[in-house]
């Protein structure tokens, strides 16, 4: 890419895209006006969520401000829940921008992923998590959502 | 920790506190009301920058969401202005909440880290870079976050 990120084409036909007109399924913890929060279905650990805003920008560089500004009070009480719901010892929260950055769907998306002490995180795409220990997880998630609420 | 991060004490005297309060120096790239950009110590890659928010909280889990809602729209005004910088082809967005999620100064901060193709990130607490490098960073970033406003 140049230097002009906003150059870059929004594919209206990428996973996150289909997903949100409802053409593919997903694991949906809780869903908004302004965001959906679903399982990744390439876990680095149990309890991966991402958070992916409705409206459509490629990533952080060509999003629409207000929507960012939603984005991380949204993106805390899903963090909230995932760290209750996995008993977690912390959280690292990730983006990515552009494929140098390590962005695969080309849609704004925040990672959330719960870290345990000793125990090491799985590479992205190491592999798809079975469909119903997604389901699981996304259960737990928000069961813990409306606990803290 | 428990899953109650919010028990977590905010420790005044951590580094980025000191820094806020005028204490010890930072290469800072700019300054608002709300936030501070400045220049990570021990990058991973030149250009490694960090946006620090001015009212204390440990990390996300117990930061105030009126500053989160003013958090990524100033992220990502900074993050174009490192992109252009440096160049870049990429940007790595990180946050990191508790030790076991990486997180080593325990006041919340956001990590901008421009990324190019086929150049692996230096890890991060890899050893501190130079002074006038990072002045010298800080005023690249500078200029460019003129260029574009």
């Amino acid at each position: 890419m140049s230097a002009e990120p906003t150059a870059e084409i929004y594919d209206e036909d990428n996973i996150f895209a289909k997903i949100l007109r409802g053409e593919i399924p997903s694991h949906k913890i809780y869903e908004n006006d302004d965001f959906i929060a679903i399982m990744d279905v390439m876990p680095q650990a149990p309890g991966h969520t991402l958070v992916v805003p409705k409206a459509p920008s490629r990533n952080l560089l060509d999003a629409d401000p207000v929507v960012l500004q939603r984005l991380m009070p949204f993106t805390q009480r899903i963090a909230k829940a995932v760290l209750k719901a996995f008993d977690a010892d912390g959280l690292r929260i990730m983006q990515f921008n552009e494929a140098a950055g390590g962005q695969t769907v080309f849609h704004l998306h925040v990672h959330i992923i719960p870290r345990h002490e000793g125990v090491a995180l799985k590479r992205h795409e190491g592999g798809f998590a079975a469909a119903e220990v997604l389901a699981e997880h996304a259960t737990m998630i928000r069961k813990a959502l409306k606990e803290i609420a």
